[in-house]
């Protein structure tokens, strides 16, 4: 008796990390109560669990099964259209002159401060939609929009109203020092996400981790460190957005907090890679970010030397316009030299680590975890990376229901 | 009364090649037997073709309506699987060595000789189907991976059966001078194309166009110009994959012999784009293959600068394993310089002269023009290369059919 049993699959993806990846071949999944209760043969677990006992099968006949992706960082939450920047960097502007003529965050910023929380939640719907159809099914989703208490709070309210009803499990983050306000003293502003937002938004009770922005002429390592330490006073487990457009010490931050994920890492050297592995933090890297900037991408083959757990994301925001988890593994292989496996690995049991759910079993297929995979319209795991600018998941399982078709 | 109204699209791109766009906004399509017969306003339209009296009613709501994407070059016609090339090609592994091990081309060459017409047509459908999904409606597929006569015809068959019962409107290429058979000398194979596979492909009467792998250690300039030229004679218009990996002189040639395209083009020069130029030869230009071979790009603003007619491929094939053009047109922004305007002209108009379609009206959506069209899940054109790697097509329209949806 099950409750759903995904059969005859070319092969089921059970584990993979960036050292090592598990597979079965002509496989079957058999899920009760929205978790896996047997994996292997097509033959063994219909035995044990015949297609005839279960309330839903799906035959995959020749089609690959692999674990939920889980998208370790995103601003998937956020308000207006910026497609026209992407233009006028592609017409030269830099960043800084679309800042200067109001453009960059601080056009989303406005955005988000003056939709409703209703239009927030049916934003963040509308991403977490085509993230699930691509086969995410743990997605973080930061706040960091608002710069202001009463909006970094809608924000988060929304982050939770978005999730009750949708099929992806969301891990929500506080950003409130995303950047500096628009006219406000950098140390100043630290003072007020200290002493105003963070006890207000542990009151909220929906963060679980507080996220800040560690660069050069946005938060200092003095000024984050301040930040993250009073986020974990608050119960928020710490990430840090390090060494992204230059080298300033948000890695060794990291390590010295015991963070649960650095991230971006475009410039960690080889010593920030061993303090991050040494201090067990995750580092996540964002290719799609340097893919849209036309900048370098992060060094993953010295992580991977260094077996560092090296974790993927889309980091959806309006800058880097990307839901796909499968396009931000063909750029880890094409572009960071992952391979194929690596890569996925680094989507799933990295990528769960990388938001502290590890031992919730997400982002692997093996008894006892959570039932959420996607089947794909191929009959490897390679096709993911392989089958550029095209999404290869077909269908969407998350806790044993068919959540996309 | 109309067969089908597209109404109330945030923007209708009715024009667009490499250095102009044509747009309404909060417009409407109307079409009747397979053709555009009013677009502007929705206001303006619907007072001619109320939608009481339309067959079919599409509501574009907010979302914009652009021509059907042209894909000039792919090799979408193949059997076999070699997604294990592009890991070991992560893995280092030249594509000398892995032709040494028996991979690359030949491989599917032997893929393509084993399997049965029936089979080779249903791949194709598998992939124009995906092909439509992300927008393309008419599409140019070459033979090439059969090397003898028999197989040459056997692909050009099988294109035509999968053509006839598919939405995308096909544009058959022979390219028996693909590649020099294994254990064969160059000569002496260029003498079979010619007098025995040009002859046999006339006769059967499907292919369009000839084409031929202009490159070092695979077809020199003057083998080339005997396989296009006998091609001409037996009424095929010639095409050259010209300066991929070398400055060999493929693309003089295609100009003149007054090719319809010359396609890669990573190693031409000024001098060759004057040539193409004058000779009204269509550049096309693949940057997805650039982008699996971690290769470089063709030089874009070269040719804009020349007000060359760029078009841009997917180059569908095994070692670059894309259906989307909308990716295409990503790449050809980010790696490019293209705007997203430039990339979807390159996609649409210029893309229609690359397969000799212009005279048609593919391509574009004016009065009188097929209408073959895409219905975004976005508000603007820019989405489909501002969305990284994520098909920004909802809805496609062939002929004033709805093929996809
Ligand atoms: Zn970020
Ligand atoms: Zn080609």
């Amino acid at each position: 008796m099950s409750d759903l049993l995904l059969a005859n699959a070319s092969e089921v993806v059970t584990y993979a990390d960036h050292a090592r990846l598990d597979s079965v071949e002509d496989a079957a999944v058999a899920v009760e109560d929205g978790r896996v209760v047997a994996v292997g043969p097509t033959e063994e677990v219909t035995a044990e669990y015949p297609e005839s006992d279960a309330d839903r099968v799906v035959d995959c006949a020749g089609r690959a099964v692999v674990p939920g992706f889980v998208d370790p960082h995103t601003h998937a939450l956020f308000a207006g259209d910026r497609s026209d920047e992407f233009e006028a960097k592609l017409r030269g502007k830099t960043y800084q002159e679309i800042l200067a003529d109001g453009g960059g965050i601080l056009r989303t910023v406005e955005a988000v401060r003056e939709a409703t929380t209703e239009e927030l939640v049916s934003n963040l719907r509308a991403e977490l939609d085509v993230m699930l159809a691509h086969g995410t099914t743990t997605a973080e989703v930061k706040s960091g929009y608002g710069l202001d208490t009463e909006t970094e709070l809608r924000m988060l309210a929304a982050i939770d109203r978005a999730a009750a009803d949708h099929p992806i499990r969301v891990v929500p983050t506080f950003m409130g020092a995303h950047a500096v306000p628009p006219g406000r003293d950098a140390d100043d502003y630290v003072e007020d996400v200290v002493a105003e937002q963070i006890p207000a938004v542990a009151e909220q009770g929906v963060a679980e981790f507080c996220d800040v922005f560690c660069e050069e002429g946005v938060f200092s390592v003095d000024q984050s460190r301040r930040v993250l330490e009073a986020g974990r006073e608050y119960g928020m487990r710490p990430k840090v957005h390090a060494e992204e457009l230059s080298h300033l010490g948000g890695t060794k931050l990291a390590a010295e907090l015991g963070a649960t994920s650095a991230d971006h890492l475009l410039y960690a050297d080889a010593a920030d890679v061993d303090a991050l592995v040494d201090a067990g933090v995750t580092p996540v890297l964002l290719p799609g970010t340097a893919f849209g900037l036309g900048a370098g991408y992060a060094d993953a083959e010295t992580f991977l030397a260094r077996d560092a757990p090296v974790a993927l994301a889309t980091d959806l925001n309006p800058n880097c316009y990307s839901q796909s988890m499968p396009f931000a593994m063909t750029l880890g292989c094409v572009e960071m030299g992952l391979t194929p496996a690596q890569a996925l690995g680094a989507s799933t049991v990295n990528a769960a680590r990388a938001v502290g759910r590890e031992e919730t079993g997400a982002g692997r297929l093996t008894v006892g975890s959570p039932a959420d995979c996607a089947i794909l319209d191929a009959p490897s795991y390679r096709y993911l990376s392989y089958n550029f600018g095209v999404n290869a998941v077909d269908t969407v399982v998350v806790g044993g229901e068919v959540a996309r078709d």
